[in-house]
């Protein structure tokens, strides 16, 4: 019965977890796994310091199983197996045009409030996604970053046959690359780190190396000149935002996934020039939670791959270190329920 | 029977026309009037040499009445009156993903060929649009760029009902926003050059100077806090496209109409955090121009205001240097039956 505080300044207080009873409408979960995200590394290295309250529980990839029950909640049993949607919609506001998921009075479970780096865990019923029997539950802390993955090549309307790059080859980038894949697109994944090429190769992606060779020449070659009908940016560095534009063909959607904390200089010329489309996205709706489970249960994504590590809960601050010293890793999971 | 051909070094030569006949497929037109378009006044300051071959005659913006058929041609008669869509597609390049009309291999007739401010041009006889007989051949030669209009605004997708902003107060960013009220979009237009906000007003135009008003708080207080569904960004200049971002709702649509020839600083975070969309829209297609034609004739929009001066074709040096010493200045054109 443990939790892990975020203290500030790189440091983790590993404490026994106060037990709450859930409030109406509340769940308390007994989580099982909780998925380091890059939103948490970048926590651990200072940013966001505005929406936390330390000491304060972060994270937010979770699998559980339901422990207490709230008042009023129905449709859920102790013992069912879930997984968490961390987005708590606030008051509507008239610019939020009807998307309560990126609203902006939206609180995000894990960074706004506490987070699931606990073996107890209260959240709002209708946060939660039910887990299938046949979905063990680590792959069922992938399930949120999945989620993304689904929302992603979903706003960005892939089809079957269509020709996908995905910039960008961290744990996102991969999981788009795999959906779209699984969707029956052509894909080929660019990144520079050769770790993470050797990751995508393993799970069947094809790949480049930017680094290495011309990555529009390169999609020129996969395509057979057709260029790229969807294009994730996915690295959040300026030489993403310049292929981007590079390797879409006319009428060609990019995908802006990445966090660029900085206005970055844009070809808008070549948007003007070739009709590009370029198509923001952010986290997720229920539909995609719901795909990501299905996908994740038929066993078709070699999602096993992903998990890099998974360590005990107490280890949290030595788990933050590891990533910051590997970044080829790929998915690091606190198991919680210790 | 005259021709103007641009020499470089903004000079005009005006010269008798040589009356070629029409080639196969082909018309032979007899042009009555040719708008000058931002574009010919680039080539004025010494853009686009590269595709020009000088002496050259310029211009697109037409509306002529057909002069003598080519071989070939069918459903057309001497006497008709027509505008050209100066569009003639290339070979079919694979990037181009069938968007015939910004092909990698398009001419576009009046720079990359011979352009209508002469009084006898001959042109594709695919690239004719008919005008109806309650439609002056003054604002025949405006459904060119009333065209740009439609396209922007079909491309954005724009609905009766929703709020639209318009960046930048020119000849197309005019015509976007008379298009966009026509269709019943509430329409706001920023712009700061006094003379063309008067202009607007008189127009019937919702007018905002970004200059003296804090633009967003404006986009607010129009639009009851809902912000912008609809964006387009005519300006061209950094302003434009640091203001874009700022005053679109979540999932609004940014429609690239101006040609930015440098890449410039895009918040690509605000693309991300409330998932906008980012259009590019070039030129036109077929219905673009009808949708145009059907337009003007209905005679509701105020085209005649955006008229600024109408010259006889041997003037076309004394008018250019007219459009660079009035910058508020709309539409010149050409009379060419001279």
């Amino acid at each position: 019965m443990q939790a892990a505080y975020y203290t500030g300044n790189q440091e983790f207080n590993i404490q026994p977890a106060t037990i709450q009873p859930p409030q109406p409408g509340e769940v308390q979960l007994r989580v099982a796994y909780c998925g380091v995200c890059g939103t948490d590394v970048h926590i651990y290295h200072g940013a966001m310091a505005h929406r936390l309250r330390l000491p304060q529980v972060i994270g937010h990839e979770v699998s559980a199983e339901i422990a207490a029950l709230g008042e009023g909640v129905t449709g859920w049993q102790i013992g069912d197996r879930v997984t968490v949607r961390p987005l708590q919609p606030g008051a509507d506001d008239p610019s939020d045009n009807g998307q309560r998921h990126i609203g902006k009075n939206l609180t995000f479970i894990g960074i706004d409030s506490p987070g699931g780096m606990q073996s107890h865990w209260n959240v709002p019923a209708h946060t939660l996604h039910r887990l299938p029997e046949n979905l063990s539950l680590k792959l069922g802390a992938l399930i949120e970053p999945l989620a993304v993955a689904c929302h992603d090549v979903r706003l960005g309307e892939l089809q079957a046959g269509e020709n996908a790059v995905v910039i960008g080859g961290g744990p996102i980038g991969m999981l788009i690359a795999l959906v779209a894949k699984h969707k029956g697109a052509h894909v080929l994944i660019s990144e520079p780190n050769p770790a993470r090429l050797e990751l995508a190769q393993a799970m069947g992606l094809t790949t480049v190396n930017p680094k290495d060779t011309d990555l529009v020449a390169e999609v020129e070659w996969f395509t057979n000149e057709a260029m790229a009908d969807v294009v994730f940016e996915v690295s959040g560095v300026a030489a993403g935002v310049q292929a981007m534009t590079n390797v879409a063909r006319a009428r060609g959607r990019i995908v802006m996934v990445a966090i660029h904390a900085d206005p970055k200089p844009v070809d808008l010329f070549r948007f003007f020039w070739r009709e590009l489309r370029l198509i923001g996205a952010r986290v997720y709706e229920p539909e995609d939670f719901e795909q990501a489970i299905q996908l994740a249960a038929s066993g078709e994504l070699p999602l096993d791959n992903l998990i890099t590590q998974v360590s005990p809960l107490t280890d949290a601050k030595r788990v933050f270190e590891t990533i910051d010293a590997n970044p080829a890793g790929m998915k690091y999971m606190l198991q919680c329920d210790v």
